[in-house]
């Protein structure tokens, strides 16, 4: 990377707030080059004791569900009461498509221009891990940077979701009321990673079926196994255009986030969240090595012929290529 | 293992579908003995041109459903034909819980004692990744012995469907009439894994409700994505006390089976399996090696201690252990 600045510069930067150093070391961190990786882990690490202190929030909703709209009405109620807010996100999808969440601050056009809110698109290229893991140091340099609140955006579909539960406090599911299937659009299992959910664009002609949305969802919520921290998260109703639910949803949060210091879930909870994020890292660079190796590279399309013809057991064939790989 | 016998007296005993041997060559591949294994693995290998003509099918459900009387009515029906049947599991909670399917053939008893069917209860022990592979094999060895059709129970929590999904031709889900929370007792993911629903005890006075149920979850297929051979999973009911249904489902699988064969997806789907079974071996025992080295094993403990505390970044902690590891 040209122009790239010292460790010093980067910290001190950093830590003094300074927008364009953030965005700086932001860069540093997405970048591919192994010097860079370097020197952004010793960045980072100076960083380490100034992190940790906001509020992490998890917001995902299938496409459609009107997510940038929900944020931007969202931070700008937070960033309104004088809170610093950063918003990040975890595409897998957007190099592949333009459908991509963020590609375009002009999305959150009021919040991008608010001096009190940072925006970050979701970083591109690589593994889901690859692009979960440089979100995740993103925001250690915004907590170091000194936002107190950090809105991770995901789409609702896929792996993503799991991923970004494993890096935040409060997991916020946006819904769309609708005729009977609200329980379709979107995958049980991410329910029941839910913290709240809330039914978006509660306005106008909508209200009878938020309404009658709130309720499901509530039912739903009761036949869910309970929450580790005895939590049971509440079903919210929110219109960004009306401006109304916003007020609310933040106090659910803050609640759930007060209960959970108070009762030490929310220690453990991030100090389980590191430990796993550390595993993750680890199956996923064994599997990187061994399917990089040379020699696997060269076999492995000829085994898995193999293997696919029932000439090979997939245990002899897994046993074959990992003796290969061990020599 | 005491009382080994010879390759060729495992090979030729299961070719001539002697049960005996067949339950002997089963034990062999259950242990976990590494001069067993490799024996093990010889035998299979030369059955392994005898194996594949066998329709696989998966069965599912919750605790309650009634999976083992309706495997049990299911199978009688089949045997009644002429048809020789295999029923194994794969239950990860057979060593923790007493709850374990299959812990015990009573369950089944008039089914144990037909000639033209075999019970062979979960193998315990191990990871579920452990505890599938022995099943898988044993699935191929009851197909070289002649069985037509096997038949692979799971409990209906938890990973274990994932598994058996993975290594049958047919899934099928059974759940139980209820008062308007059908969906909410099993994972939606399973539902997603189905070929077809079955309502179990559908006789006296829960006729209405299972007819009902029929109506929701036929509902619920057409909203998801459609099956990639063109399948719409049938909802049936039965009842297994009064022998209800239970032709009408075996007609589906064979229809199934028939379509699947004919468009090629059939063949497709086994080659498929085959390298995603030898791709899950490769990862489980790259990360046995990883978490059983001896380094790491001393190490382990102190390095999650300074990342559950945030001395260390997950990253860092990560690139050390694999260090330590590649040395």
């Amino acid at each position: 990377m040209k122009n790239r600045l010292s460790i010093e510069a980067y910290v001190e930067g950093v830590l003094a707030g300074n927008r364009l150093l953030l965005s700086r070391a932001i860069t540093l961190i997405e970048s591919q080059l192994p010097s860079d990786r370097v020197l952004a882990q010793l960045v980072l690490e100076q960083l380490l004791p100034h992190t940790g202190s906001a509020i992490r929030i998890g917001i995902t909703g299938v496409p459609g569900v009107g997510k940038s709209t929900f944020i931007e009405a969202f931070g700008k109620e937070l960033t309104a009461t004088g809170k610093k807010l950063a918003v990040l996100a975890i595409d897998p999808t957007s190099q592949r498509s333009k459908g991509s969440i963020m590609g375009d601050k002009t999305r959150m056009e009021e919040l991008s221009h608010d001096p009190l809110a940072y925006i970050r698109p979701s970083p591109s290229g690589g593994s889901l891990g690859g692009v979960a893991n440089k979100t995740r140091e993103t925001m250690l340099l915004c907590e170091a940077a000194g936002f107190e609140i950090i809105v991770i955006e995901t789409v609702g579909v896929g792996q993503s979701e799991t991923v970004v539960k494993g890096m935040v406090d409060f997991f916020l599911l946006l819904m769309l009321a609708g005729a009977g299937d609200e329980l379709q659009g979107i995958k049980k299992g991410i329910m029941e990673m839910a913290d709240a959910v809330v039914i978006t664009k509660a306005d106008g002609a909508n209200q009878a079926a938020a309404q009658r949305a709130v309720a499901e969802y509530q039912n739903a919520f009761h036949l869910f196994p309970s929450h580790e921290n005895g939590w049971l998260p509440p079903v919210l109703t929110c219109s960004a255009v009306e401006k109304k639910g916003l007020s609310e949803i933040w106090s659910q949060i803050t609640l759930f986030d007060s209960q959970a210091k108070a009762g030490g879930f929310h220690l453990k909870n991030r100090q389980q969240q590191n430990l796993e994020w550390m595993h993750t890292l680890i199956r996923q660079t064994l599997e990187e090595r061994f399917y990089h190796h040379p020699q696997i590279r060269e076999k492995l399309h000829d085994i898995e012929r193999l293997v696919q013809n029932e000439k090979w057991l997939p245990l002899r064939a897994a046993t074959f290529l990992l003796d290969l790989f061990r020599q």
